[in-house]
């Protein structure tokens, strides 16, 4: 069994040693140049630790790992071309830094690599797992279609927002947990739960996402406060605040999410005082532990022994503790 | 063992059978509308004819052929964007229907999409099949950035070119049939043959491709006379032209090749006199024929009785003798 640490130790070691530098060089640079630069690898741990689990082989599973961390980067690739932001991890975007071709065949190039490295480990249930890896991919996609949707819908429901969500970032934290499991051994049931796991830990993590983009430190954060805000992305918050408040309140908001200004701090300003008044940091808090307790029952209700559950419990409590 | 015609019905009856709107619809309507458009439909029929050849289930196959065929349309969508191109098949293309943001996103679900149906039927050597997919998907990457470093590179040459149409053409005809022939039984060599045979067949395809642009009749061609030399598109005839021409010519190919005009009838009528004074149809025509007796030759290696060929030959000469 191994710790969280431990396997981001393997992550990170491996991708250290790949090498993905090809012919034609403008085509891979760009690869490189993003997989290079670390990120969290939420993703390959998580599938690390779900073969670890139920008993797999991590040597086994490592390529589908680094595959579903290529995949991820592929999105973000894609995803930065389409929302035109300038910077992720600190450093100039794929597109603005070579340009917008570049970016999009990386990226589909990124897609193919994803699944050579899903191909690279030969598996007696490689149809399975290349199943749910194309399913994910396709959400993943459908979810990113259902966000960009939002930017010109004029209602949008707290339900669609959450299915969004779910599809957009929490399919891929559970179909990467369920991936690993396919490299052990365990029942439909228990692959079930895990995946469940991975849904409600993923939502928690993205309403937390939102939520720190209002009331996170800037330092520990890494992005400006008020970015969701300025953007005018209808996060959970906002549909919160939408709901609980007054005729003017709902106006205010309506508002100044309808127009982009050159100084934001009174726009930033003036929603976050509209959040305060109506305690939407407490309800997103609240919705927070309630997917976090909700996947914790889930990764309970797994037939393995409670200590080979501990790497998973430890991974979300530093996943969501990373406000403190 | 099923004629050409009958493996083209094969493949339009399955496309017409297919339902590919789903949620969120602005995802799904770009891929229903280009894939209802039609099209020669190479690549699926040139895979169930590499099945069929070697004994396979064509049934068994077909998820497989739409796969491709939804692939090559992916990288249609995305190469018209990165060309900005208005218009394909005769209709509106993606990106300028709908926007660019749209047709990056409904590109990579088609990618994803075309995993899906190769993974829709199991087979025992899926993991084999996939690799070949995959490896023929990067090839493509590579050939269409290549092809985008010919915009911006001074000096190209011929092998150059030749590699670029190679990847960004003749491998994906090439992988059809050898993944069609994995449905089947044969040796390594066989397949081997069957390969060779795709790659000079391609070959052949895209220099007639680019022979037609210059010298086809509007009427069967389908696309204006003159395009490639108004895009500034080095092709196998501009590279014929400065290889065979002197210092004058040359000079006149490059500061044409090097502009942009409002009328460009002055530019093609003065290119293609060139063309003629250097023979460049008759250069282009050898060449054409070369690709075309090795890919005969190779087909002609393959250990199956010569009858069962009877349909890929037919179908090349049909393919390449569209200029009568």
């Amino acid at each position: 069994m191994y710790t969280i640490e431990a396997l981001q130790e393997i992550v990170n070691q491996s991708f250290a040693n790949q090498n993905f530098i090809e012919e034609p060089k403008l085509l891979y640079e760009p690869i490189e140049y993003t997989l290079s630069q670390g990120g969290k690898r939420l993703r390959p741990v998580l599938l690390l630790a779900g073969c670890d689990l139920f008993g797999g082989d991590c040597n086994q599973a490592i390529n589908a790992a680094v595959g579903i961390e290529i995949f991820h980067n592929f999105t973000l690739l894609h995803d930065d071309i389409m929302d035109k932001s300038t910077l992720r991890r600190g450093k100039e975007t794929v597109y603005k830094r070579w340009n917008e071709n570049i970016a999009i065949l990386s990226g589909d190039t990124m897609f193919a690599l994803a699944y050579r490295y899903f191909l690279k480990t030969p598996v007696a249930n490689i149809h399975n797992i290349l199943d749910v890896f194309t399913e994910t991919a396709i959400d993943v996609c459908n979810g990113q279609q259902y966000d960009m949707n939002f930017e010109t819908q004029p209602d949008i429901h707290m339900n669609e927002y959450l299915t969004m969500i779910r599809k957009k970032t929490a399919v891929l934290l559970a179909g990467a947990l369920k991936i690993g499991s396919l490299y052990g051994k365990c029942s439909d049931e228990d692959r079930e739960h895990l995946y469940n796991f991975g849904i409600n830990i993923g939502m928690a993590f993205q309403l937390q996402d939102d939520l720190l983009d209002a009331f996170g430190d800037e330092k520990t954060f890494g992005k400006p406060i008020g970015t969701d805000i300025k953007d005018n992305k209808k996060t959970f918050l906002f549909l919160k605040a939408i709901e609980h408040g007054n005729d003017d309140e709902r106006r205010i908001l309506n508002d100044w999410f309808a127009q982009t200004t050159a100084d934001n701090s009174e726009k930033i300003a003036s929603v976050l005082s509209i959040y305060n008044r109506l305690e939407i940091k407490k309800h997103t808090e609240q919705e927070i532990e309630k997917y976090f307790s909700k996947g914790l029952e889930e990764l309970e209700m797994i037939n393995v022994e409670s200590e080979k559950k501990e790497p998973l419990r430890n991974f979300v409590k530093q996943l969501l503790g990373r406000k403190h």
